[in-house]
């Protein structure tokens, strides 16, 4: 602890990497705790809602 | 905010976007709050134990 | 399962239990699926942040 | 309720029907409550995070 | 890594240590991990639902 | 989206509003999305186990 999950749309590793490590610096700066957890989570699409509609669907529109 | 996460089997699209939807018209209503953001997670069988039992046995069962 | 985690505001007793019943509903109309649990986690201004401004400060601007 | 997820890498079959067996009988036993849910998340060696370096990256080293 | 998350009702500090160490030891086992971190969430009988009911209103029916 | 959640111990406000900030900064610049949620969990000492044992016993020992 502390632990962060972040839940976002696809990402590639290097944005992965530079998210964890800099995420990280925060965290324990705030914290002054040395042990620092994160776990991201992929969502697609059609998996995430914003007012009422798919972020699949509102793509499509664009 | 409100942030509403679901987790249930697989969905087909047109049953989430019924879910999101519904969900949100609901959520709007009783906290009179404009922005909901809905996360839907899919789970297998195997990655979902109930009284101890995967479900992914259960249904072998029947 | 299916779960529903909710995070909001602190909510009455009145509104929880509507909230409950009619997402309920809704989910079990969806999932055709009996057993929905609903978990409600009441959080304070002071720690959810929209957009890098904690909602306590938001709030104070108003 | 009670309700248990459980984040960790990959994991057989086998093993999450010994884990969600084992996790039920302790948590029955220390709440005295029959239902209990337990979700299990996989998540990928470039996803979670510790210290600021990806479990994926900590592989490559050794 | 692995990180286990518990919502259950609220809890003795006696019952916590017996279900963090047991659960501990669960996990370890299966997973053949060191490092587990368990996260105990203590919910009041209003903020759960079951089937549409709040777990508070339920009590007061027996 | 996207949606940070962050469970550590008690923080005072002027941290909380530091940490929401930055992290903020953070998710901005490597999502390159501008709506970022955050969700500080406050955890008591008994609430949180790692390894096995309750961090209220560990800080016993010291």
């Amino acid at each position: 602890m502390p632990l962060i999950q972040i839940d976002g749309p696809q990402l590639e590793i290097e944005k992965k990497r530079d998210l964890v490590k800099r995420i990280t610096d925060v965290a324990m700066d705030v914290y002054k705790i040395e042990h620092i957890t994160i776990l991201i989570r992929e969502n697609t699409a059609e998996n995430v809602g914003v007012n009422g509609q798919l972020i699949a669907d509102m793509h499509k529109e664009h």
